[in-house]
């Protein structure tokens, strides 16, 4: 039952789903398309190399979804989310494109998702656009300006910021070397974890 | 399928369920329930009213919420929620208490719900707390500087700061005085009517 006046964002990737690209490349055998800005810098010349693979190899995003379609969400992850989605307001923060996230949100029972998205013409992906850089962070500080307390969970270095912004943000399942950059998140390795984690927050809110 | 970046926000009571206080001055035979800030305009004074009224007749909140599990949705609703959910992200934003909504949003599955809250001790309501004044049009233009194109609908005074505020505002279902006094805004009367405007309003948004 909603109790408290909170809301938890959460990452989609690495959080509820597996990495989409990386499935993707494994799905395919396409093994270019497992490079990360890791490999390049450059997130724009990452994903325009993506996007002429993509047509290279005849792929529309029917053909995309279809697979991104045929991928779980992480063990657990649904059970986790609609035990959260009883409890509180969720919404989900994503660097991903809405199109790639279809599929899963549509295995997720459709909480929100606030994202990016491709510009497609005849199914083909000819473009994508960031709708706002940074975010993840920015809504996190607009949901405080409407006086709710925000609390985060995130893998990764682009979850940073939002998991600095809310009142309480929490590292899930991070690399190391995440993990010892912002030595003052806390972590959690599993869905039970992060679940008391939240509990916690939630019985510290004041009424 | 998720295509263009936008957020339609929604009233609760009126556009997806019946008025709580209404149906539940019906279901409890309770008349003085009925009272609105049409007859007790200040607010605070209504409330703390209807407060007195629960606890006088030894309504816990349990209780209530099983009469408010009663209620059914309007009809269509949930076919016309479960549509747009598919289209685009959904946020129903209400001044209800999210201890009232929470038997309807279970019906709805689980949209994301802004509103306000009771303080509730023992399971008594011995206070209600505004999260923030005027929410609805603010988290509109909280939304919009995110960068998302805002569809919105309500059917009342306390929604006409939001309709006015969205790229596009419905007025559903309104009363012809609030119709009369907002004539820039147009109408729906049908959730045919309303779906028509918000694919009119996808169409409009350039990618």
């Amino acid at each position: 039952m909603f109790s408290k006046q909170s809301v938890v964002t959460l990452d989609m990737e690495g959080v509820l789903t597996p990495e989409i690209w990386i499935e993707f490349a494994k799905k395919t055998g396409i093994e270019e398309l497992r490079l990360t800005t890791r490999d390049i810098p450059d997130y724009d010349v990452l994903m325009q190399g993506r996007l002429k693979i993509l047509n290279r190899e005849n792929l529309t995003l029917s053909a995309i979804q279809d697979v991104i379609a045929s991928l779980s969400l992480l063990d657990g992850a649904k059970d986790f989310l609609d035990k959260l989605r009883r409890d509180t307001q969720v919404i989900i923060l994503s660097d991903t494109f809405q199109e790639f996230a279809y599929p899963l949100i549509e295995k997720m029972d459709f909480p929100t998702l606030f994202c990016h998205n491709l510009v497609v013409e005849n199914d083909r992906i000819v473009s994508y656009k960031i709708r706002k850089a940074g975010h993840k962070k920015l809504t996190v500080a607009h949901l405080r300006a409407l006086n709710f307390n925000v609390f985060a969970a995130g893998d990764s270095y682009n979850d940073t910021g939002m998991l600095l912004e809310a009142n309480k943000g929490i590292l899930f399942r991070a690399p190391k070397t995440v993990q010892t950059e912002f030595p003052k998140l806390e972590t959690a390795e599993t869905y039970g974890d992060l679940y008391r984690h939240f509990q916690a927050f939630q019985d510290s809110i004041e009424n």
